[in-house]
């Protein structure tokens, strides 16, 4: 499907097989979702999906995590009206910081960091992220938030995997995806054989 | 100035003191423009000063440079309902991209890639990052999306320093900055006594 195309009619993540499939090899992403961006009608469905369970919260602030995670987040961060806060890979803030080690969906250890002048008790934050694959990364950032005792309304990305951390995610926030139900198992880690939604294998 | 507050009357710029000033020595980025960001007036008033010299031009698509271009350039694109293209730091994208090699700030060797499949003759672009320095990561983002056939329709970043790649910027393309003419020479890498907006020194 053209990058920039919409059709009139779009059904429950109609946007999904805009994401581009690895042409890489093993040693990348089996998906890129960030080519699902492009189209102004995708991210502006995407962002809408990500914000219906939370309808009825109150958000004060939207995380994202870096890198990917400040495209999604900062979407959403704008659509909402709300402010921005961007969770980095430790070693780039020029100020103080907490931080957080986790091991990233690789396995390698690393280091995330926040700053330390914006979340406050009581502030309630909306942490957004790109896919949450093993979920070590989130709930890093997760841990950052909380630290400094803001509360984490939910978490957004656009593929919540059913990995252990993913779905300790999904059983301890309110959370949003936006992978239809039917089309999970293609999304989850274990899942190898042939990838009907693309016609490739996953990595 | 909490990060969160914002004055009931707000002058040209009146978000740039919310920047938070380097505490971890030279080593480092002299400020952090990130913390306005966390300010959702802030960004809304930024990212519509950044849209005010394009406001009669078309833009197709808002291209953002990793990392920090994606907060501001999804913001920029997600307020004019655009779609956000994301030039990357070489080697993470799993598709087929074509790369170019710059110097960034720092004045090490890098390459930045750009996915093939969504740039096209006639698409045009607004190119977005957080800050021009020497100007070299934003002359690669423009190089890649000029090789590809797509037109540069302006550059904007929260400050274009007076470099020598910043200044080639300012004459050859449109552009918009958030700096105020009077605070401008606090913004140059020349300027290297007390800087007065923060009470510190540039590093």
């Amino acid at each position: 499907m053209d990058a920039l195309a919409f059709p009139q009619d779009r059904g429950k993540g109609w946007y999904i097989s805009l994401m581009a499939p690895n042409t890489k090899g093993p040693k990348f992403a089996w998906l890129d979702p960030s080519r699902l961006y492009c189209n102004s009608q995708a991210l502006s469905d995407c962002v809408q999906d990500l914000l219906k369970p939370f309808q009825n919260e109150s958000i004060d602030i939207v995380a994202g995590i870096d890198a990917m995670g400040f495209i999604l987040g900062s979407a959403v961060a704008t659509t909402l009206g709300k402010g921005f806060l961007a969770i980095r890979k430790a070693g780039h803030l020029c100020i103080d910081t907490q931080t957080q080690d986790y091991s990233d969906y690789s396995g390698r250890e690393k280091l995330m960091e926040v700053r330390l002048d914006v979340l406050r008790p009581g502030l309630k934050v909306l942490i957004v992220d790109q896919w949450i694959e093993t979920g070590g990364t989130m709930k890093a950032a997760i841990q950052l938030v909380e630290k400094q005792g803001a509360t984490v309304v939910g978490v957004a990305a656009v593929a919540i995997e059913n990995s252990e951390g993913g779905t300790w995610i999904k059983q301890n926030y309110k959370h949003s995806h936006c992978i239809p139900e039917e089309l999970q198992s293609q999304i989850d880690s274990q899942y190898l054989e042939s990838f009907a939604l693309f016609g490739h294998k996953k990595q």
